[in-house]
């Protein structure tokens, strides 16, 4: 039998993994979002990382998507919204996503090098995290890391 | 004799404690920030936080300079930029500064709550973080903790 929160949040996965794929054609690091509202499992934003083609180092994913998310919805704190992001998010997102007081977190791939969830500053454990969303890992994973790894492989093989 | 370097740092310091004043004005938390171009001392961008009225909790000050900077000068690293903020800057806001290779950094009042250079993460002293600015501290302190402790007296009054 299918399990029917596990299946949406697949989907929704799939939907930010398809923004992945977007970043990745318009030579960006290939991140992408998707914010919901769970109780009426409406997506209320999507996005990927624009920091190259924004000439902004502002433009993470789940930046941008926060950003969209409050616009819609006219309200700076997203209750009732979940997140869903291709890759574990860094210090200014993981922040971000605190301050705007979404309520749970999913994330696909891990990244040992920026990530400040499960790494780096783990902020979400420490006393300057006011609001922690509840946070799950590992869906998708693979399928994450697969573009993430081709990404960078291109980007070695054009510096060559 | 007087400092050029000071008072150069005082003159902008003062400028983002103009903003913090706005921020007040607007029922905002009154932080104020500057970038400056040190070479050409030229005020590249200047914003006070605007997250109620935006209702965008991403709307720090630092994060609306950093954005107006990067357009303005049509580039995502702020090279030969120094900001000078009169809070120090929240998790979000030290991570951005840190992406957007700002030179150096002058705050004015600390912030043992939600600060994140001397206090909370201490970003720039973790393995997260791949690059530093210059950091001074302490310029034009007292104005800025008068102005938020203004604030916060006010916002308690108001809610008596």
């Amino acid at each position: 039998m299918a399990n029917f929160d596990t299946d949406f949040n697949n989907f929704y996965m799939h939907m930010a993994l398809a923004e992945a794929r977007l970043a990745y054609l318009e030579g960006e690091v290939p991140v992408g979002c998707v914010i919901v509202n769970h109780l009426t499992n409406t997506v209320i934003s999507s996005a990927h990382n624009m920091s190259q083609q924004g000439n902004n180092p502002n433009l993470h994913a789940e930046m941008i998507a926060i950003d969209m998310a409050c616009k819609k919805i006219n309200n700076k704190t997203l209750l009732n919204c979940d997140i869903y992001i291709t890759l574990e998010p860094c210090t200014m997102c993981a922040s971000a996503i605190s301050n705007a007081r979404i309520a749970r977190m999913y994330y696909a791939a891990s990244d040992e090098k920026q990530g400040a969830v499960e790494n780096g500053v783990r902020f979400y454990t420490t006393n300057s995290c006011f609001y922690r969303p509840e946070i799950y890992s590992g869906i998708q994973r693979l399928e994450s890391e697969t573009i993430i790894a081709s990404f960078f492989s291109k980007l070695r093989k054009n510096k060559l």
